[in-house]
């Protein structure tokens, strides 16, 4: 029995997803694999790392975590596997492992270089299916890291900012903008309430909604998204432009409010 | 070898998937885990019981299927396990079991509360992950019902209302209303033909289209939707608002067709 | 162990899928079941086909692969399957086997009519749930095709457009419109180059954007979509209408660039 997981930002429609399944299922047919998410949005690293982050401790010990968020494919970055926590991770290095080996002992990363466990030939544009995938493949066969690569100790971190969560209030940013201007924020839904008060650049807006319809066409909206975090939005209107917001701006709560936002976040 | 399904209103791109099918990986790594369909209309319990209970009698018996549509999430209502028909069900005591409880029989119901069975905490907002999960893996694992929770005998149930299919007509209404402002009927694919004359409220439609793409903005079309029920749209428009209909509007089908509704249901 | 893909053109919330994936559980409970996609275009055999094509070959020897995109459905269209190089193939008699066919080796055909296979009774509208699931799970068993059906070697061939791909330039053409007007081409991504320039009818297109959004509103744009294809976009319109371009229209690559489009196709 083994476990791998899949995080990609191909989305939900893309047939590629199917291409890695293909490969695993060739290489190591006896496997679960587990799509992680595939709605990351595209070429977001500092959004893939702090997903993969938050789901890939909720897996048993020895799963392997394949994460394809790879700006750079077709350069010279690095492909690694590494063994941190409980658990694998094949994923391109460019700072995606970080939030993780902030948390948990980084026991071995290794610098993909082993060809004869990747597919051959390998293409320019697609390391997830011919590299990624085959190799993920080994190690949940039971190879181990060193046999893969070369050790190293020099992997790229990115600097994830963490929110500074007080008794009162609750000092964080945006993190990330999606496509459609949505202001995507790194305050987890287990720490405010559906009353409380948010800020956001010159912008207040109280309590949380349930969804965009719950308000009329303009309205600046706070509201639990699908990242499980806090997320600033315009219906119909991209809260991005709007307030002149992106990536770093400063995010505030302030903790009034009592209520748990019920069947926000399920 | 065991099955447990999913059945959320999460989306399709959530994180939160991710979550629940990592614990049931931890609790049970040999189940087989399968997505009924997390596209269900956010907090809609009527329309999740519907398509709970459209879907689960296909699965083989001793299936445990998961639903996570849960406003109550937070409150004091009861997560209950239920043996009815051939298969094991895990949801939030709200009604989603009535369609299956008025088909099949009932076995067991039990209401959840032996915590050694559920993740240590337990979070506010997450019982589907944190209670749920774990306790379909228990059941998958063979722990008979009355080891989870006490039995209980009045659990909740809502009404359903089932469409009057007659010779000539179908009497059916609107049970749901999505985001989009499509009204969702409880009339079914299976009962429907591709020329048959459809009201809602004061409107008639003449047949059915195939997609919305199929007439130009502003009109109004019948069509089967992901639903596999009766739908009724405004294309590039709001149906509830232009029709002031909502869940309860009357609808009726003369079914003066003869052609199957080919290619729209497959 | 055996593997069974499905593809399908229901779309990602689909509860049909669901349905299937019961019946396989049923009567194949060991197997595992992997979406290669759900989002072929509604109806739409040619690109079906092609994505087919595509993704089949990924998978290990002895696969069995369904494709229920099945306009035909109900009336007396055939429903074959096929041992067509490594792998099995159920699917509709309607030309989706055809660049498979076209490639490897037809090692078997078979026109299905063995009832007691089936699902009884079979509906009008689901022959992908009724016929297509439950003889996937006898080939997945080990029932040879000659006992699920009648040899044939008169099933239908649709014609697939191949590129003319030369030193300088690619010949091709439009191969399906989408129901945002996209214009969906037969050349690949592996084919071309982030550089490029690119022609459909009398529009020229400089290089390839990532993704829609790196453009305003109203402008024409080249990328690879989410098919793995040279796709033409306008960005908040519809390109086909805009060019009255179609199924057909003649597209031509300039080889000028060099860059590979890094990170448009991971």
């Amino acid at each position: 029995m083994s476990i791998i997981t899949l995080l990609t930002d191909f989305g939900v429609s893309s047939p590629y997803v199917a291409q890695i399944k293909g490969v695993l299922a060739t290489r190591r047919p006896e496997s679960h694999v587990i799509d992680l998410t595939h709605s990351v949005p595209p070429q977001n690293i500092q959004a893939a790392a702090i997903t993969l982050g938050d789901l890939a401790p909720w897996f048993p010990a020895g799963a392997v975590h394949v994460a394809v968020v790879d700006p750079g494919v077709g350069s010279d970055r690095r492909i690694l596997a590494a063994h941190v926590g409980d658990w694998y991770f094949v994923l391109p290095d460019n700072g995606l492992i970080s939030p993780l080996a902030d948390r948990f002992a980084v026991k071995s990363v290794v610098a993909l270089d082993r060809r004869e466990f990747w597919l051959s030939p390998v293409s320019n544009t697609f390391h997830g299916r011919d590299v990624m995938a085959p190799v993920a493949a080994a190690i949940a066969s039971g190879i181990p890291l060193e046999e893969l690569g070369e050790s190293v100790d020099d992997w790229h971190r990115v600097h994830i900012p963490r929110p500074r969560v007080m008794s009162k209030s609750i000092q964080g940013e945006v993190i990330c903008v999606d496509s459609f201007g949505n202001l995507i924020t790194n305050i987890s839904a287990d720490d405010v309430h559906g009353d409380d008060v948010f800020r956001v650049g010159d912008r207040v807006v109280n309590g949380l909604v349930r969804s965009y319809s719950d308000r009329t066409a303009g309205q600046m909206v706070a509201l639990i998204g699908s990242s499980g975090r806090l997320e600033f939005a315009v219906v119909d209107g991209n809260a991005a432009v709007q307030l002149g917001a992106g990536q770093g701006t400063a995010v505030e709560v302030d903790l009034v409010g009592e209520t748990q936002q019920v069947g926000d976040l399920q």
